[in-house]
């Protein structure tokens, strides 16, 4: 059953966007080597936090060198909260795996979506995963821009959001990345993919 | 509890956007009178949905004239789901009072926002406030842009949203229209401001 949602949804948005897709893709100024940190120099995340935290935060943000310089990090990048292939299998694939990540020397797991962060509170909460994943918001955009792996999704009712795409990185640098071909795509982006390559 | 967790949350957004507020406030297009349909000829809104429902109606969206033409509705404004005043007051108070509206002739009580309609959806089952009202998604905008109640809320990391607001409109003419003076409150655009409007 999930199965076969999956699969209708994937072909569904695939028709939609596999075209332009085609015609126009480019592929990501980033790429295995990249620092992720100088590639966006002013750019912050949002933690993923419920309102009264974010106002109890005083709306703070994150700094990409506090998630990245010194760790081991996986990073994932997702089309948006509560939409299908995100929910039901990307995360998944991280969060069940939590454990091999950990053993491989992980410090965190990362799940990054243009979402504000109280929208991607909302979801962490309801797939139970903030406790293996740390999920951050980047909620105007610029973090995917500073990469280019931003993509136009108004046509599943998205507007403007990211490609679907993990990294391996260490200290800044991209030592893996996968991009799919298309945001409704779930080939190269999952957990048990980058597990094997790390 | 909650009570103080509102005043502090306001307190504080309040702090980040009052001053902006006050010194860039721009009032509305959008006033008694305004019919709401020719303000946005080619706007169409996109009710709240699961991503599969989203696939399943090939991401359809609903042209504005379908909401309003021939109807009496009343429709509140608010800057995003998983917000605190939002969650806490501006939806319960619509929702708690839904008997009072159907008695007053009202088709229907209809909740928009610039999230997308996934989102939308998520939130109004957390709120259990689906039975009640109908939500539809604004993902890109345009229908607070074209009437002018759209709001820059980047210091709550929200990015760009709309103003509270509420009205009550007759088959697409504004009859009562109240909104905030800032996002952050909740004096006037409440259910049962409303209710004694109409």
């Amino acid at each position: 059953m999930a199965s076969a949602v999956m699969k209708r949804a994937s072909s569904t948005l695939l028709g939609c966007l596999r075209q332009s897709s085609a015609a126009a893709r480019t592929y990501a100024s980033l790429s295995v080597g990249t620092d992720i940190v100088s590639a966006g120099p002013n750019v912050s995340l949002q933690k993923a936090r419920s309102w009264d935290e974010g106002v109890s935060s005083k709306f703070s943000t994150t700094p990409l060198k506090d998630i990245f310089k010194g760790k081991k990090i996986v990073i994932f990048g997702l089309p948006g909260a509560y939409t299908g292939v995100c929910s039901q299998q990307h995360v998944p694939s991280y969060k069940n795996n939590i454990d091999k990540f950990k053993t491989k020397g992980i410090d965190s797991v990362i799940c990054v979506a243009v979402n504000d962060p109280y929208v991607l509170n909302g979801w962490a909460e309801k797939l139970q995963a903030k406790d293996a994943i740390e999920f951050y918001g980047d909620f105007d955009g610029s973090f995917h821009k500073s990469l280019e792996l931003t993509k136009d999704l108004s046509g599943a009712l998205l507007g403007h959001r990211s490609e679907r795409w993990s990294a391996y990185v260490e200290d800044g640098l991209v030592k893996v990345l996968n991009v799919e071909e298309a945001p409704s795509d779930f080939k190269v982006s999952g957990g048990e993919v980058i597990l094997g390559q790390i």
